[in-house]
């Protein structure tokens, strides 16, 4: 497995996840803002495709895998099986895999999502607490992401953010 | 864009499908079997990754690219947007990315239904007609191909063929 391929798999099945939190602020009372941005890098496969994402693991030599289920979907009688996810989720196994990506060579919008990922990822690690000027910034940054995070957009938490 | 990176996008993104048709044999009665392979490699992205679609047709030299409309859907209040989708359907095409493809390095499962796609198309090539020996070969390897291709198992076609 070398970047090229994985830049590729992943311009397909990775995911650069922003979750804006509100139940951080409510664990962490002296956080001074409405929403704690969560940062993941995901790739959810099929449960047959587990090798890949081991290999993937490797090359990236951080990151956990982890069985998700869809038991309950069978059982409502929904043809599903289960998945792995591939998960990056420490700010410092996200810093490593930063060098990969960020000289690695992008071909779809995807790359627009891994910049703004990463740019998140600065803006929360360069002081201690945030301060309101980067916290506008991650708010934006992350409400301006792609597709991807569609997901999100139908969450609770940044349905409040848009409102 | 180089290789490496179009086998990692396409192990995700792309799609070997072979259909079994029985229409073939309406249109050409002295064709001798039941089904007729049409082979189709395939990728499908949302619209805003035509220019990507255009890179790999650039990249490989062959194949069209049709816009799928889901204005359907969104008249019935489905919130989905447009598709490009890369089709290489010809032998002569098919046979060029063969050689590509063939000399990639796959990661997933994907290899499987690639091999098996070009030996299908092999053995579509190997006579002017098909032999009985190399059309059971045929329909065993196609039905032998994976998830990418479960739309089919539901298509009338190959649900005849299982039942």
């Amino acid at each position: 497995m070398n970047k090229d391929w994985l830049i590729g798999f992943l311009e397909g099945e990775g995911n650069f996840n922003v979750i804006l939190s509100r139940s951080y602020k409510k664990r962490n009372p002296n956080y001074s803002f409405e929403f704690y941005p969560i940062l993941q890098f995901r790739i959810f496969l099929r449960e047959d495709d587990l090798p890949v994402l081991e290999k993937i693991k490797t090359f990236l030599s951080v990151g956990k895998i982890y069985r998700k289920s869809y038991n309950y979907s069978r059982k409502k009688g929904i043809m599903s099986s289960d998945q792995f996810v591939f998960y990056v989720t420490s700010s410092k196994d996200l810093l490593k895999i930063k060098d990969i990506f960020q000289t690695g060579e992008f071909h779809t919008k995807k790359k627009k999502d891994m910049i703004y990922f990463f740019k998140i990822l600065d803006l929360k690690l360069k002081s201690r607490h945030l301060t309101r000027e980067s916290y506008d910034q991650i708010i934006l940054l992350a409400t301006s992401m792609n597709s991807e995070n569609r997901g999100n957009w139908k969450s609770k938490e940044v349905k409040l953010l848009t409102e």
